[in-house]
């Protein structure tokens, strides 16, 4: 018999799905990763540096301790009723897991929860939301997730019914949006954000391009903003996100707001608002928009990603809709417990007079001062190179420098058929073993090439990229110089 | 403006899916919940008991102590370092979690992993598959899932291109798989499980159903089969395994194997095989037969739901679909690690000699020994009641009787315009607080009802609920006798 199963008898949209951040460059830096194991010293470096992915504790980030030792103490739950557990966790950290311990059901921190997540827990995070916004937020609108991610394929899974209905996003994007909407068999509708102005996002733009894809019949259901911006690292200001909101309204559009990097801001002059503040301040409530807010334990200074927790915020959508929502929640039980307690303490952590309050308020801005200091200095050395320019990362873990590419290198590219932004990663990661994330993978303004670039190599690795990184460009331009 | 999503605006295949483990039963029962802690005494029961979900942990059954130290220590690895914690965890469980931690690249425990998971867990996974097996496994071929649901949806979004492709699965089947399907668009071609030999899988009625489908002009694509069965609770002999092998590579189906109950059998006659184990003994290879079995940490001895973890074995791909594979497994970065770690634990737990192997196996023991008891006391219960007949639950967690309920009965469930057995299901909560899924959610042979309920309530309440169960019953039987 013939297989049963090709490429070319397989879901057509599985095919169509791209997902650049874990895309090729990644896998030529794993093989090199094996050949530096199995023969150290055969490369010009000696290790590989992941500036591809927002996983800050991969290159080193400590985890904050309140955090671990509520989750260890509730891992084993015995551990409460010993003496010797004062010895090795602080005394608010055991405080806090026998509080979380008394809010689920039967004590069973190994049972599948509600759907929707541990009541108790969404009564804090929604306790977190309020204190945040100055808005009162209810645990029945949260649904905690395994990381943003199912939250948002969910949200796909519920608007897209075929490539007819489309979803605006920002351009550049985080590529998790291209790929879901081509998963789910709908079609982008692209924005684009401003490179001169910041990565500015215009509401003129949005009318835009939502009037062309109406004019192509085009059923356009949702609009994605992601704030601070993945891959271009701009903070929205307040009176643009009350244009936003206005035109989501005016058009009918969900808002769906990815806010993960809310704890991710680096300059004085901007402050993260959420879009729900934003909603609520301008005096609408659950009839006047759609907007799904979405946050992760994976960014943030807990950069927590291997244990997969998030929530959304589901406001202004009818109990009808909402039951789906629920139902689809529902097919896979419940996500882990684990990150819904995370999910709970992030939005919940030691204050002022807790005995860990010190020790976290030192873990949390050392973290954040020095990702602040790491986004300056890399940015200013890319600044320096010949043909790159680099806006400011007010926020988020990445920067997103632009590259003038001289002809002689789009036209080596092209004779490899590669996009030159690849070209130019393939070329840094063999001669540095740097990876980044070639532009094209987020998509950009056709003919501009771009790479993505974490911030998150620790303080002492710094000035080696920055050496590295300058003598591969230096070489590089002299190769390819017209 | 009108709003702009409402349920006859979303995704239709998500109105289709339907979801009885978590449908409107439980949500009968959640409200009943609520009035039992507002207003004690005002329902003829003291509490609801959860018979709908196989949720070990929420009905009394405690974690396996050895897994959960390990995830402890995991959770707060400076605790690795300190003495006192000697004083806490066992020897065997400092021991392994130090293991792990050295596998996991960098140490960190907080960092997205490898797609596929942690290479060095998969390793521990392949190796139990082994020891389980005598047959090699390899790491390359295991995909850890945050338990098992999303590797079955991934499945299903790989080989479902329209309504055109089929996949068979067993009726009564878990509907996870009818509501995958459904989600992705696809059609569940169904196949009876013949009752009256104890929920016998007959390769005669694969190859009828496989045939009519195929004479409508379907592509069947894969074949689901649950081992030990769910809700059904058959567990299949070597013979018949290899009749489905033999099967699914005459027709060229991809052969979804649901394992997740392999450590769940009840009776000394049976015995779990895994199709990976009957696939190589037949002298088939990667050429042969395209399978997939999917394993869980949330069902066996352990029952750790709220963990999600599990993995998926994938063999018998071409390497570009397995690529394709991989792909969406990255979309989602990662399954959550310490759900990793636990489906890591669990196809390698304590062997004798190490600290733990006594106290383990004294609580796997007591936790099988006890499930197989109950099983039989409800089964006998139910085989007693009027009308009423229940196969045995050779394995996995469940009973699923059969009620020949009165006309009369039949007659007052049409008035109400729902199922009879949810009618009946309906009646018993309301009468016992005993929740459990009318046969309906899981469909079966039309005009035949049934209800599938759980063996895991703790021993001491099995009386009880025998009690009220036979007095509901019997009024029941009272008011609608013909």
């Amino acid at each position: 018999m013939a297989p049963s199963v090709t490429v070319d008898t397989i879901n057509p949209k599985v095919l169509k799905c791209e997902y650049a951040v874990r895309g090729a460059i990644v896998t030529h830096a794993q093989n090199l990763q094996q050949q530096l194991q199995t023969n150290p010293g055969s490369l010009p470096f000696d290790e590989i540096l992941y500036c591809n992915i927002g996983n800050p504790q991969s290159l080193g980030q400590q985890p904050i301790t309140f955090f671990r030792e509520v989750l260890s103490l509730l891992d084993h739950p015995p551990l409460l009723d010993r003496d010797d557990t004062h010895a090795l966790y602080s005394a608010d950290s055991i405080d806090r897991a026998f509080k979380i311990l008394d809010s689920i059901p039967g004590r069973a921190t190994g049972a599948y929860s509600h759907s929707q997540g541990i009541k108790g827990l969404r009564d804090q995070i929604a306790a977190g939301i309020t204190a945040r916004d100055g808005f009162s937020a209810n645990a029945d609108d949260i649904f905690l997730t395994d990381g943003a991610s199912p939250g948002v394929h969910m949200m796909m899974q519920l608007l897209i019914r075929s490539e007819k209905d489309g979803i605006l996003c920002p351009i550049p994007q985080y590529p998790l949006y291209s790929a879901s909407i081509a998963l789910h068999g709908g079609t982008l509708v692209p924005y684009y954000l401003d490179e001169a102005t910041g990565w500015g996002l215009e509401v003129s733009e949005l009318k835009k391009q939502l009037d062309d894809a109406r004019s192509k019949g085009m059923t356009v259901r949702a609009l994605v903003v992601i704030n601070p911006g993945n891959p271009t690292g701009q903070v929205l200001a307040e009176d643009n996100q009350k244009e936003i909101v206005e035109f989501c309204k005016n058009e009918g559009l969900v808002l769906l707001a990815d806010e993960v990097y809310q704890q991710n801001v680096y300059v004085d002059d901007k402050k993260f608002n959420s879009f729900k503040k934003i909603t609520r301040s301008m005096g609408y409530g659950e009839e006047d928009v759609a907007l799904v807010s979405f946050q992760s334990v994976s960014k943030g200074y807990y950069g927590e990603c291997g244990k997969r927790g998030g929530y959304m915020e589901v406001t202004g959508f009818t109990p009808d809709v909402r039951e789906q929502i629920y139902k689809v929640a529902s097919v896979n039980l419940c996500s882990n417990i684990p990150g819904q307690i995370l999910a709970s303490l992030v939005m919940n952590p030691p204050k002022d007079g807790d005995e860990s309050f010190e020790s976290y308020t030192a873990e949390k801005d050392g973290i954040l001062s020095s990702l602040a200091k790491r986004a300056k200095t890399l940015e200013a050395a890319l600044n320096s190179l010949e043909g790159v320019s680099c806006n400011k990362a007010e926020g988020a873990m990445y920067l997103f420098p632009r590259f003038d590419l001289p002809n002689k290198a789009i036209e080596a590219a092209r004779e490899e058929k590669i996009a030159p932004d690849l070209f130019y990663a393939q070329r840094l990661l063999y001669a540095t073993g740097i990876v980044v994330v070639p532009g094209s993978g987020f998509r950009q303004v056709p003919g501009t090439w771009h790479v993505r670039c974490t911030i998150l190599p620790q303080e002492d690795k710094i000035p080696a990229i920055v050496t590295r990184l300058t003598a591969f460009h230096e070489k590089f331009m002299a190769e390819f110089r017209d």
